[in-house]
């Protein structure tokens, strides 16, 4: 099991956003990593990081607020402005797209959560328990690109739902077709965000780009590395996105049909028995049991299920017959952990036990 | 236009619930009608209306409290306690099944909201714009029960959604699959319903034997008359129902497969030119515009649309293609009106107007 | 009764916005007034009305979206810009400070419902139905500034509940204390204002600037008018603000000491039978009950009383002793009617009527 | 520090509910305790504690579902069912007022959430941190009742986070009068309890019997033990109580007059520096800090602050002067955790710790 010497020196770019709190609350407790730097956008360097943010974390669960870090002067989010062996980025597209290269050009390894680089033939995008051997292509990258460090992207907060519920049944039975329609939370938007004039006691028909990303990412996670080259999966998907008066965690109503015929008890046999790619090697984010099937009929629930497992595990409920397509179910995941911040670090976790990445 | 001589006696049953109420604010003011008989449960028979029930219909839009009939006493549901030529059913499936056949058989007009008879051969189950040809099965049943009265009966709320945005499609281009998932608003739970600690900042994946109708009742309604007997429409539906904490309106998302090929434009089409089989009649409760299309990108949304036309249109927008069926779409409506109280009491006008009915 | 000969030209500045929206909906209907100019800022001074701005009133009872105006081109907020006799402002504080006096030296008179100048000497801050005759304060307002127009303002939102709620025990038995906890809506802070991620399943407690309005604003609206000068009523007030997740309408919770002895039923007796100082006049806008007493245990509730009257009558119940003050109730209005854009039309139409501006 | 041989047999009252719930997960990994009864009413006995109720406790935070002890059979609420030395009643009113004398009687010490006889002279109403002597009125209990057991109450949910707050003004400068209006969690009302039709954008302006409690209770937990009789604190205290769209958490707007002059920092100095009664005894329930101070002027909020201390910790913030009485403030504390089932246990530590029951 990997374990490095010392803790490794570890920075944060966008530090003070929804996703950037999650990742400064896990990075402080980490048993690997000790957080060198705080970035974030040029407004806010020097500043202490506990004036420049409200921290928004809720209770104790997330560990103390500010991370214990709220002391720490926010820096540049800059190649030349710290030293730090690995990078997590919680940068919107556009910074995203100019400084993540920049970062990997100079040495470092980044963990992104941004969409910029996601689809890129040759940045790995990582789900763990799914395809942990993707994490190869940071070689191709790196030779293709000349670059000491590397970009390594987490999926889209509802792909990645999507596709750790679909695992199972594309490894066991194959994919043919795909109709999701999500019950999205507002943190998904980050913040401000969602205005509450227009959330509170409704339902939003549409989530800008959301669809896009979420029909493309999961036949390149699904995908088969070939050589250097990632081969995705074929199966149509057609996706629906819709904003609820949710917090956390994004639900998801799904109807799939099978590459080969199945039984309903094979099925739930699937999502029961979901073998994670990374059982093995003890990585400390993740989740026991990173797909959790529910018997009774009306779970997963958003505001009981969410938080399970620090909001890791993927939650499924309510499989049975599609009067259309083969078998429908819910599925459940913590958008902010599960599908940003809680995903990067354990992408970097997964990097580093592998020795795709020597600190 | 028809238009009676004098004000017919009408009642409700079940007029303290969520529905009742309704019915109440509807009848009390309408042009054809006089509120003779408020019937309630055993334990609220011989008080007044405003002492029995709390109001629970906001603002004015509604009308006044009670209807302005809080000094009216409860009385009990049975067809010798009061004199009524039309019968407003809110009751629940139990008492329903027992009591609007008494009332047929007592020479009433039942027009119920409850699930009980709805899927009877002889029955009518009525969305006047889509189906209005549909109320002489009431002549079958009188025949066939030796009644002078009879029973009509509207479909359940999602379902009455669902119908009206499909017939559209289902009328110019024939329906082969269907899927749907929807968000469902509390007040289809009827009070007190959904407990709140269930509800709020939740979605809850379960609504117990809502599938079952939302599956079966579209096809009754969207089928062909063929002599005495109905033949149901022919295509395959999967439906999943979600609760969600929104008070009032049913927001569904659909993806169709259609018999015939069709272009986005055709289908936009269809949605936005639907012609009501009701439009000549001039009937009070109808909308004027029963289906609406949007065109923006984020509407229909359910807190701003679903009381337009008092609660009796149907929205539909977000219309493109699947990628798995041939097209999908959002369509919204108001469970407990468009759903409910409204639709039965058109479907009063529209036997009435027609003829079927001679009060 | 006051009715011009032919519709007298008004704009409205800030259109775009939520208080701006109303106030469309108002004046395009208005039975008074033609809406000949839309002002916003310069970024969409040219774009169509229905370009520029989401529409965001629910149904159809603030009339059609835009008010029907969406064809109408937005113009930049300038007295040169157009010509209206009467000019509805919505703007922010900053912006409302510079352009309100322009217009007023312009000849406009100008219904505000910023905060910029409410506390001015010469500037009348109206609820009609309480201080009408305040309106007065237009003429020393020119004679001082040697305008041919005038400023006149509509309280802070809450001040404007507050202070219709307490009116009838002023003028009845004098105010000695009040204290009061407010629980507000979103709306009003405007959009996109309050955050979801910050109010969904929240309470906020503390609004900016907010308290410090509350405790003025009400002396000088029950203060008396002694030849050119305002004397302000003079009683101690403590405000406690706080965000509730709430759409419109502001709840508070009020208790109160009276400079003379009361009895409860008194008290109750004097909101039932509060005298409005406009009943007279007969103003469109006027709501015919500016005060409700509600005598059952759990009314108001914001829910279904904010929307009575068009949003323009206010609420009181739950009556009864105080264990520290003398008395205590709860107050209810609609911030964005009641309290905003309704405020300013009604003040308007009370300036025209009695005649102290003359189109 | 007290730490008993083995651990402790005890037995929840009411285990399915809302707070028996709590008592379970909270109990079923306490270090002093062993459950060996899940008492539930009639209907449920003999059945699997799993099957009887729905568990609700969100995520992993509370532990697992049912306390690991869903396969534990219900028992009837009877002296006679069980053995236990200590009994947790999360009882109703009714049932309380006769089964937990019943439980003394038998020699049971219980620890009861239930109203019933938190205002006899000879029962102990405690909040350890303000009142721990007043467990002496044990002793006077079983004298007066010759019973070898008794019972302790918790108080209200409401009381306790109000009383929590005032005890550091109470004992610096003496309380006169206390004006507080609540903002209160659904969850207090149980389960069903609070209709999501009542509630959802919504503010109840009315609570049944809270008021009254909020009253009492805050004069005897301030109380001084004179011999054996417990003489109340008397201060003036008025309460408005409402309902609002949150979960879990109970904030409170409060007013205070002091009995003796302070200035604005000495009053911050109180509640920075409470000192605990129990700081000493180690007790495993009790928060390290049980009133924490806010500085920020937005906090505490409840969505944010309400879990912290696994909810034992109440939160005082926006201290400020009152423009009536002398200071105001906000407070926040969880209902169903310091309010109810850890309240309980944290009573049942301190009479176990200073062995005023001998188990």
């Amino acid at each position: 099991m990997f374990l490095p010497r010392a803790p490794l020196p570890v920075a944060v770019l966008g530090a003070t956003g929804v996703v950037g709190q999650r990742f400064v609350a896990r990075l402080a407790r980490h048993p690997w990593f000790r957080v060198v730097a705080l970035a974030a956008s040029e407004g806010n360097v020097g500043k202490r990081y506990d004036e420049a943010c409200a921290w928004r974390l809720a209770g104790d669960a997330y560990g103390p607020a500010w991370g214990g870090l709220g002391s720490q002067r926010l820096v540049r989010a800059s190649p030349d402005a710290f030293e730090a062996a690995l990078v997590f980025s919680a940068l919107d597209t556009g910074p995203a797209r100019e400084l993540e290269p920049a970062f990997a050009a100079a040495g470092a390894s980044v963990f992104s959560n941004a969409s910029a680089f996601r689809m890129d033939a040759d940045v790995p995008l990582l789900i763990p328990e799914v395809n942990a051997d993707h994490v190869e292509l940071v070689r191709v990258q790196q030779k293709r690109r000349g670059t000491r460090g590397a970009i390594v992207c987490n999926p889209n907060c509802t792909a990645t739902v999507l596709t750790l519920a679909l695992a199972p049944l594309a490894r066991r039975f194959g994919l043919r077709e795909v109709i999701v329609t999500s019950f999205q939370a507002v943190s998904g938007a980050g913040y401000p965000g969602v205005a509450s004039l227009d959330v509170l006691g409704n339902v939003l028909p549409y989530i800008r780009n959301e669809e896009e990303k979420l029909v493309e990412e999961p036949r390149k996670l699904l995908g088969v590395l070939v050589g250097d080259a990632l081969r995705p999966a074929e199966f149509a998907l057609s996706a629906a996105c819709y904003r609820v008066p949710v917090l956390d965690g994004h639900t998801l109503s799904v109807s799939v049909r099978l590459a080969n015929a199945a039984k309903l008890d094979d099925v739930r046999a699937a999502f029961a028995s979901f073998p994670s790619a990374i059982a093995e090697l003890g990585l400390p984010s993740a989740p026991a049991v990173p797909l959790r099937l529910h018997d009774v009929e009306d779970r997963p629930q958003v505001r009981l299920d969410v938080e399970s497992e620090r909001g890791m595990q993927v939650h499924v409920g309510r499989v049975r017959e599609c009067g259309v397509l083969d078998f429908k179910f819910t599925a459940l995941g913590h958008n902010a952990e599960r599908g940003a911040a809680g995903a990067s670090v354990l992408d970097a976790e997964l990097a580093l036990a592998v020795g795709v990445l020597s600190p």
